[in-house]
This record gives C-alpha cells, structure tokens and sequence, in this order.
C-alpha cells in the first residue's frame, strides 16, 4: 500500500481551504453534547467532506472512520481515519496549535498519516517508513531526541485535568518526575516529540481519530507510543508516547506505579 | 512621545534576526537559578542586544530595563521594557508561542508595545493609541470582543501551577465559572485577547518586562488589565485582563472572594 507525499500533501491543502478562512473569523459554535463544551464548527465538518472526497477518488475501496461523519465502508483492510481539526479548543482561542490529521490503517496497524497545521505552514508526515517535515526553515527529516532520563524530559499534555482519580496521580507523579511540563498542546505535542523538541507525550481519553495519524510520525522518526498498558496505541485511550524505549519504560512505571 | 509602526517594525525585524535562527535547533540552556529550570537561551541574549541597540541609536537619553542586562540610564521620564523571549519554555520546546516584547514606559505608565513572533509571522503592536496586527491574512486593527459574562468566556494562563495556595483556590473557582481555559500561552494569549479570541489572561509572578508591552496593545484594542487589586499592572504580580469592564469586575469578584 503505497500513499505518497503528494497526496498526503493535496489532503492538507484541500482541508486548509476549508479551515484557515474560518481561522480567527467570528463563526458558529455549536455543542455536539447536551451541557458539555465540545465544539464543532463550520470549518470542521467542511474540512472532513473535502478529505473523504480526495480519498474516495483515489481508494475507492478503502474504508473511511471520521470524527464528524462516522464510519463508511467498514470492516475494510485499508481504513483512514481522519481529524478534519484536532484542537478545536485551541482553534477556537486563536492559537495556532490545531491540526488536521489523516492516518490510514492497514489490518488495523498505523502506516501512514500527516499532521497539517496551515497557519504556520507546516506539514509533518510518514510514509514508508520515513518521517518527514515540510515548513518554514524547509524541509527535513523527522527525528527524536536522544532523552533516556525522565529527569531531563520535557512532557506534554492538553491539560492534566483529563485525567481523573487514579490516572490524574499517576500523572502528576509523571510531570513531578520530569524536567519541564507543557500544556494545551494537542496534537502539536507529537510532531514536536518526533521533531526532537519534547520527550514525552502523555493523553488520555483519546479516540482513534485523535491519534491515528501521528502514530506513523513518531514511530518513523524513532519514537515509541503504546497504551497505558504497553499495547498499540491506535485504538486511543490512554496513551504514551516517549522518545526512546528507556524514557517510554521509565514512564510506563511511573504511570503504572 | 512619537513611536512609530516602523520603528517597533525594526525591532522586531533585528530581534527575530537573532531568536529564529536558533529556534527548533540544538542550542544550549543555562540554569539562572540554582535547582531550578529556567533557560536562558543566547538567542535571549543576543536579541536583547540587538533591542538595546536600536533604542538606544534613536532614544539615547532613554532609560532601558531589560531581563537579560538589567537597568540602564535610570530613573528617567521614558523607560524602554524588553522580553527578548517571552515565553523560553514555549520556545526551547519547538512551540510558537513565544515572543518579543517591547514596551515604552511614559512616567510609569506603559504608552506603546509590540508582540512578535516571528515563526509565525505575526507583529502585535500599539503606539498613539491604536492597536494593530501584522501577519498571515494581513493587516487589521485590533480589537476584543464583547463578552461580558464569565458563562461564555475564554480564559487562558500560562499553567495553574503558577497560583499558590489562596491564589491557586481563587484561581480554580474563576476557571470553574468560564466556559473554556487554556494553558500554556505566555504572552500570546494577551494578543488573542486583544484579538478578539478569548477574553481573560490571568497570571502570576510576572515581572514588568513580562506585561509591559502587553498593556497598551490590550487598552488600545479596547481591554482592560490591572492588578489583582485593580490598579496598574505595569510592575507585574497577580495580573487580570479581560475585554470587557463588566468582565473584568466579574472576574476581579470571583479572584478577590
């Protein structure tokens, strides 16, 4: 199964025509569930019709999981998996750490996917095995810093308020372990693990569609993301993502106590 | 006291000259304290250098505070505030959400500032009154919205963990009352307030060269930012912006008991 750059590229901009017109615009805001803040706007939904055209033109046959229009074509061996904006929060707040994220599914394994962020102009992506970056600066390879330490870590997470009971200590012993903490990252915070910027990632509560993509990024430039418990990670849930197997270890026993 | 556009349009060019060149790179990171974590890159060295140097070519009988080299040439009439880095955790973990900031101090009282960041792109800045944006979709006046309602507003700080003890009790019942927070902004989130995006940043700890600049872009977009007590934010501390007065007083409330 073979997907290239330019595809993955036409997807981001396909979306990008979607979103960065509503960026920072006055738009509607609705409420996906009664009472909660969850919202979705405009931008999404188009974003996601204007992705599953691209892939419908070009894997007529593969199965389609989004997280606005739910599942097409399934149980499939191919499958994408699509965010049209991942960050709606921060999307929502100006700040420019929302993504639109792609991943495909063979058998149920990431082996493809890209993390769009077009007001910066950044694509991270992997396919093939490789992590690549497209950007300001220009383009490079994806790689993980070397960190073995929890000591020397930098972890990020949305915000440690997702986490309840039991996983809200086990995380907090995890930021208490490490050098720096980073909030409100979404999913930035895996493409700067696999740029070599942060160590560890830390989320929970997950859906497919909020980590299927980045799985391939991290996973090609080195990185290791699983499960709480040391599973794969593309179901979501809770999950940890760290730059080398001794840091992914060291923070499995913490979280595991 | 004339500032021009052009003039903090210089500052921000020969600062990012300095601080972009070194972002998402291998670059060191000093220590300033003993035991703790706070970097100092020689990006925020050399920036500030630049910043000096500048003022002082065109305001040489203006005083200079700077959180780099300390105080120059005061007490003065005019006092130029400087951040090089505003935000060195956001920075040294590949996330753009850090900034220049650039304030001018008229008898204590902050008259002009400027917000860079120049991964982005993006220049926030008032000078005579007028608050302006520069950057990706192009240029626009500044303005907040009209929240006036703690129920529907956005309110972000840089982390929770800042609030201690009555701080952090006062700090968790504002956030209960907003619709939304989000962490992790440093001085971006005073311009999307400026902007229109969210509509309350409060923080902790700050020093004067961390709000300085902030202040007129936030007055001048149509916000209101003062102390926890309610007077001048210029010095730092326990600091509330919001867009609106009525917001402002509701959030004051909430902090105060």
């Amino acid at each position: 199964m073979d997907v290239t750059p330019d595809f993955l590229r036409s997807l981001a901009a396909e979306a990008a025509k979607e979103t960065l017109p509503r960026f920072r615009r006055p738009h509607d805001v609705a409420n996906k569930l009664e009472g909660g803040f969850d919202p979705v706007t405009e931008a999404d939904r188009e974003a996601e019709r204007a992705i599953r055209r691209l892939i419908k033109a070009d894997f007529p046959d593969h199965g389609i999981l989004g997280e606005e229009f739910g599942p097409e074509n399934l149980p499939n061996r191919h499958c994408w998996v699509i965010d049209p904006i991942d960050g709606t929060r921060a999307f929502i707040s100006g700040l420019p750490l929302w993504g639109t994220l792609v991943g495909l599914l063979e058998h149920g394994k990431a082996i493809a996917g890209m993390m769009s962020q077009p007001f910066t102009g950044e694509l991270f992506y992997a396919t093939g095995g490789k992590a690549l970056y497209e950007g300001p600066g220009g383009p490079r390879n994806l790689r993980v810093r070397a960190t073995t330490d929890l000591r020397h870590a930098t972890l990020c997470t949305t915000t440690p308020s997702l986490f309840l009971d039991d996983a809200r200590t086990s995380y907090d012993q995890l930021e208490m372990a490490v050098q720096l903490a980073r909030y409100g990252t979404d999913c930035y915070a895996y493409c700067m693990l696999a740029a070599g910027q942060v160590d560890i990632v830390v989320e929970t509560g997950l859906q497919a569609y909020d980590i299927v993509a980045l799985i391939p990024i991290i996973e090609a430039a080195g990185g290791m993301i699983t499960s709480r418990e040391g599973g794969p990670a593309e179901s979501g849930g809770f999950v940890v993502a760290a730059a080398t197997p001794q840091l992914h270890a060291a923070a499995l026993d913490v979280l595991n106590g």
